[in-house]
């Protein structure tokens, strides 16, 4: 099962495919989208529409996962991060793949087995469970990989191996209106 | 000069669509787009996308608007909002148009001539403006006929009366990313 990961910003998206074969995670690829602060936004959200369904198209996952962000702070930064948002599922959707969406706690409590991990931690996580040898970098795009294998995980916890995953499934799923 | 104005919201978008003609201001459409709670997040987005793609090509505008929003409160409704507000300007970009943003205030200002009116002053004027029998219903048609109204005041302040109009140009444009 193969599933693209995303981790969505109007600047900076960060991306990661993730496959498991009988067992074992494979990072096939990661990185993140940038777009310059100096375009306009409209011409910065068809930026990213367009890499999002390219990555769709190219590596052909059987799902995506983006993770399901709650902000505490600063109302600016959620607007401009839910407009990359809505942008990268509207990719998703359009090339036909079901988003699971999981919750921070949700993502660290797959990826390292509890909730409390730091940031460094779940990266050094990642890092071990993909066989790579370096942490991956930027965090955007090693933060795309972790809910990738978070959705794994998931899969794997409700006994689903492909794509026929309900919208509405267990914990940290569904498509709650925001 | 036509001018289509958009107020996104996940549950509800207006849509105004204002014409002037030597001086005159004309409603030639308005309403909104509603997606129900119960879809996916992801295929909501796609309703709102298809939807003001097609309004731009029905209404064939020469350039859209959209107000510049600024929450106080909720960081769950500015995530919402971005959401659907990055699918907007997506779809009016994809459609070869440009968009404006003007804040609030500047709206008010456009539509009233003063800064501190209230919502129902507001919808007065615009109801005014247009020459229409009622005021405009529901509020988010009402507040996206506002914008256009806006567009179209700020292309007269400033001598445009086409799509000409830069990106970066007087108060309350531009490309702020947010």
């Amino acid at each position: 099962m193969r599933v693209l990961g995303i981790d969505p910003g109007t600047a900076i998206t960060g991306y990661g495919v993730v496959e498991e074969v009988k067992g074992d995670l494979k990072s096939l690829a990661f990185g993140v989208i940038r777009t310059p602060a100096s375009q306009p936004l409209p011409v910065r959200l068809q930026s990213i529409y367009r890499a999002v369904r390219e990555l769709a198209t190219e590596w052909e996952p059987a799902a995506a996962a983006v993770e399901e962000l709650f902000f505490s702070s600063n109302v600016r930064t959620a607007m401009s991060v839910g407009q990359a948002r809505g942008v990268a599922l509207l990719a998703l959707a359009d090339a036909g793949l079901t988003v699971a969406e999981y919750t921070p706690l949700t993502v660290k409590q797959a990826v390292t087995g509890y909730g409390n991990a730091d940031k460094a931690q779940m990266q050094e996580m990642v890092r071990l469970l993909l066989g790579l040898a370096e942490v991956p970098r930027p965090d955007d795009a090693a933060d795309a990989l972790a809910v990738a294998i978070c959705h794994l995980h998931s899969a794997r916890l409700t006994g689903l191996s492909d794509s026929s995953l309900p919208p509405h499934r267990g914990k940290g799923w569904g498509w709650e209106s925001k």
